[in-house]
């Protein structure tokens, strides 16, 4: 096959064959493809898109490039949630305990925080001792004890999506939504499950800003996963504030902890009881949504999805007196008010500042290699649509660094907008299902 | 200037600045932007075009990439032909001879032939001792003496364009009209020439099939020449069977000796005098085309481009005897007769494959590294519209290996269709003028 002729196909607007795009994914992992054949390949894609046959073909050439986990010998069904990113987004520390203590097992493979949205190993590590770094045997055993296990990609899994990326993020080639799909639902589906439950973010401050871009991503995603055998559902979930108050590491695992004991902000429980309700109903666990957001209620009525987090940070390896002692947790040493000049409404939030904001006082990384400062961070006391006074506390900064804490404070004053009057639009939390029919 | 903001720039269909077209040459032929991202930005420009601007800025940028020569010194213009390339196409070798006996300087730069066309410096090597690789100043030398000098490409002219050239062919993106312009016109231009006339071909032995793609090709190249200053002009000329009868290197060398002498075949001395008389018209020597014609048929008549052609070849270090004496060129050892089995009228000729039977019989070349066999090749006696009778001789082959000749036998064959009735359309070499207002 003649990797020449496979990028013209595609920059002719023609469809690659199955065994095209394994081929050219087979080689390129294999580095027999370089990568200016690749990026080329790519820009083609991008431009021309793909039919669904061929991101189905791209997405399991992506997930066959290296190790494909295997728990089919425990007794329920696995079932994983993923997001497309937000800022203060923390359901996965919550629907992991909460789907294991319901009976299902969350083989969960997470990423770190990059710009302004922040990742679910950097939450992780702000408990100490906590490792993500689990061999694959290893995170079966803390999956087959405890029904949850919480880990970082591991050089085995999707290593060609592993190349791709660092391709894509140095040729213009990121924003695809073929190419997205097929980078979220290799890894995915590499963990061996059998159902997922997909949060795509709309919003300002989502990856995905506009809506339809949003739902255009989901149904990709749902559509390729039921393709190579999976339950999948797609949430498209609103991003344009925050998710709950906290924003940063250590202060969004506190606010977990608040929703495992049954309290904390009512749009990250709703989200979190949503969530896990479509868990259970794809892995089987009940027969309608209802049943599923009872039996979610009723784990964390009866501290059984609690019990199931210290358990699994104990299994690995993490300091699990947190959860029942979250001041245990890193603290910033300082923390000062951001408060509004103006007195009316929260119209609108630019969500994406937040996310900065918390980024510079160290709670994310500009560069892969930067340091996490687990303490720092943003709790948000004013939504949209709050009445807010002048002098009133819009926001907390929780910082340790004298010298990015103005430019934080900035950000923060800046991304609010504040009207006389209240705003119309309703705040749902969940504005559409994407393959709201069980395949 | 980050590369990838400019390859995002071009892949969302905007406009690049002079600036940024020319950091990303300058970049890229220094090795500082990696292939993985020039391939990238090539595919992007492939599918997203150009406008007249943005072409103008990358010929310029490769154009400086390297030496530009110049003949200021001259007392006469500077004026070159370039041809895209076609089947027996070789007017190279009469029209330089011609335009320096009229007064004019042609500092040609040529290439070799790849694939089913022809190309010059292979033509010229069919005579004994001929040098196309001279120094620069020795390429200056020969030019102020006898008015003409043929060489290939030094590594100092373009060297933005080999780079490019070579990724292009290996990634898809050779076919763009915006890179064919900026590749053809940075080497033409950077043979310090005032005036280019340009040979577009069209049909079924040209790279251009499409007469509309031929035009919008010309119109690309005509109006980047002119944006940097130029006289350009473009002929729309017709490469719908092979121009004159001679296919193959030293066979070509003999039919322009032919021409040279007054004689040779209709269609190649017609376009080798309007070529020649564009020439002449944009380098200043007449004040209109039927002048320009007459001056040409008057070199040729009184035996001034002949002497040319021979003092050309003796001071480039070749056998200058092959003008008088044509069988001092190297021949085939075999020749046999490709006769038809039907009779008719020539209704039409897959021009192509008549170039590729050369080329298979080793006129040409399949790699780069390829040697040539400068003796073989195809004389062509039916052409379109000429009346046939079964046993007629459609062509002669000429060959060395046995083993070659039963395809390009075949090919022949194949490409002739013979119809009872003869066909209707009129068989104008050249088709159309494009920019046929002096600058």
């Amino acid at each position: 096959m003649q990797v020449t002729e496979l990028i013209r196909k595609k920059r002719d607007g023609g469809e690659l064959e199955h065994a095209e795009i394994k081929f050219l994914i087979d080689e390129y992992t294999r580095d027999s493809v370089p990568d200016y054949q690749m990026s080329a390949w790519l820009m083609a894609v991008l431009l021309r898109g793909m039919i669904r046959a061929e991101l189905a073909a791209l997405t399991e050439s992506m997930l066959h490039s290296g190790q494909v986990l295997d728990f089919a010998n425990l007794p329920a069904p696995r079932v994983d949630k993923h997001s497309t990113g937000g800022v203060g987004d923390k359901t996965s520390l919550v629907v992991a305990p909460v789907a294991a203590a319901g009976g299902l097992y969350v083989p969960m493979i997470s990423g770190r925080g990059l710009g302004h949205t922040g990742g679910t190993l950097d939450k992780l590590e702000s408990i100490a001792g906590f490792n993500v770094n689990l061999s694959t045997a290893e995170f079966g055993r803390v999956l087959g004890q405890c029904g949850a296990a919480m880990i970082g990609q591991t050089a085995d899994i999707a290593p060609a999506d592993k190349k791709l990326y660092a391709l894509r993020d140095v040729t213009g080639t990121v924003e695809s939504p073929y190419l997205i799909c097929a980078s979220i639902m290799s890894k995915k589906l590499a963990e061996g499950i059998d159902a997922l439950v997909l949060d795509v973010k709309t919003g300002s401050g989502a990856f995905m800003k506009k809506e339809e871009d949003a739902v255009f991503l989901a149904e990709l995603m749902v559509e390729t996963g039921q393709r190579l055998g999976k339950k999948v559902v797609a949430l498209i979930t609103d991003m344009n504030q925050p998710l709950g108050h906290a924003v940063g590491n250590a202060l969004e695992v506190a606010e977990c902890i608040d929703v495992l004991n049954g309290k904390g902000p009512d749009d990250l429980r709703e989200l979190c009881l949503v969530l896990s309700a479509w868990m259970f109903l794809l892995g089987n666990r009940v027969i309608n949504l209802e049943e599923g957001r009872k039996l979610a209620e009723e784990m964390i009525h009866r501290g059984k999805a609690k019990a199931k987090f210290r358990e699994m940070i104990a299994l690995q390896g993490g300091e699990s007196r947190v959860v029942d002692h979250p001041d245990l947790l890193p603290r910033a040493r300082h923390t000062v008010d951001v408060s509004t000049p103006c007195s009316g409404y929260v119209a609108g939030i630019m969500c994406e500042q937040i996310g900065t904001a918390s980024l510079l006082l160290g709670g994310g990384r500009l560069r892969k290699e930067d340091q996490v400062d687990p303490a720092v961070g943003v709790v948000v006391h004013k939504k949209l649509g709050d009445e807010v006074r002048a002098g009133d506390a819009l926001c907390t900064v929780h910082y340790n660094a004298e010298e990015r804490l103005e430019i934080a404070t900035s950000l923060i004053l800046q991304s609010y907008s504040i009207e006389p009057q209240p705003p119309e639009s309703d705040r749902k939390i969940v504005h559409q299902v994407i393959g709201d029919s069980k395949p």
